[in-house]
């Protein structure tokens, strides 16, 4: 990574509670790849839109995929359009002994970017992969490849990563000083995210067993 | 409620895969009752910006808080400003016999707004109540209670629902006819986010124990 770090502008500074705001390429990289959906922000007709969607971070560049005859697809065509790319993590509920300081551990990134299409096949095959390993590791390795027809009808967006900026608080409450020694309970309640035992199409043929890389 | 659905528009509508859309209030409100975060899109200078936050849903309005001395909260005095906000629940990952037919079950929701700076003490109250037992249920009765100095420092923003859509996604992966009868298997991984067991502040006074609120 030549440049470690986003350089800071006013659009991607963290301006409220500073100390939260990260810049380094290493922790907005790692909050992305933690993330399976994200959330893109466009304008149109002076009004703001929202699109969430699977996507995958390759380098400096996130990628999503859609049909050729998605409205909003056709829209990213437009390369000088800017698109806002967010996501979010929730970690925990975080409970103080005042009401105020009641908060939430979290990590979240936030892009600045205008849209690439991809035209180049192999290009777009490679980027498949990852999107589909996303889902689950090694996945790609297990399904009917994508025909011509369908590849025809897939579109791909890259979305290069021109300004950004995460949002972390980690830890226990800051509650004030007065308060640590009220009658009541703090502390955090974690939120775990966790993909559960795959289930089997109801469709599927019951000799098919469930592959072991989608037991790990 | 008088009006179940919100009317389609140009905007809210579900263009891509009709079908998945939906714009009866219940099934909107449901989804915005579930989810914790959302995300807030409007546009400065012509060019997009999202903030993820806490928010609640009371009625047909979305509330959410934060400190007066906040750039965006100060945005937001502005009543003609469009906002976008959006949240969303992925249910679990769908993995079809074909690359091409992967997908997510998930449950999203969009909606257009303006905001409302409340100013009246009583109001903001009651929202911020709503607000900390989203966090947890009744843990408003369980406080120190918000100062006078905290409720100045405190901003509310309503943004009444002036349209809106959803966007669900259910079921096992729906793949090609001739697809079925590959070697592949196809299914579904859930997706659970779950509260785990309450975690004391380690400054918290060890005889303070984990009220049974909490446990449930």
């Amino acid at each position: 990574m030549p440049n470690k770090k986003f350089p800071i502008e006013n659009k991607n500074k963290i301006t409220r509670i500073a100390k939260r705001g990260h810049y380094d390429k290493k922790t907005i990289y790692s909050i992305l790849d933690e993330t399976l959906i994200c959330t893109l922000a466009f304008v149109r007709d002076g009004i703001p839109f929202q699109i969430p969607t699977l996507f995958c971070r390759i380098g400096n560049t996130i990628y999503i995929h859609g049909s050729v005859g998605a409205g909003y697809m056709r829209l990213f065509d437009d390369e000088k359009i800017p698109v806002n790319i967010s996501v979010h993590l929730l970690d925990a509920l975080v409970l103080a002994r005042s009401a105020f300081h009641h908060s939430a551990n979290y990590r979240s990134v936030i892009i600045f970017s205008q849209p690439k299409p991809i035209t180049n096949k192999k290009k777009i095959l490679q980027i498949l992969e990852v999107l589909t390993n996303r889902i689950h590791p090694n996945r790609w390795n297990d399904v009917r490849a994508i025909s011509k027809k369908e590849l025809l009808a897939t579109k791909i967006i890259a979305f290069p990563i021109q300004s950004a900026s995460a949002k972390i608080r980690t830890g226990p409450p800051i509650d004030d000083e007065e308060d640590y020694n009220s009658k009541y309970w703090a502390g955090i309640i974690p939120i775990e995210t966790k993909r559960e035992k795959p289930i089997s199409d109801p469709k599927l043929n019951p000799k098919i067993k469930i592959p072991k890389y989608l037991k790990k």
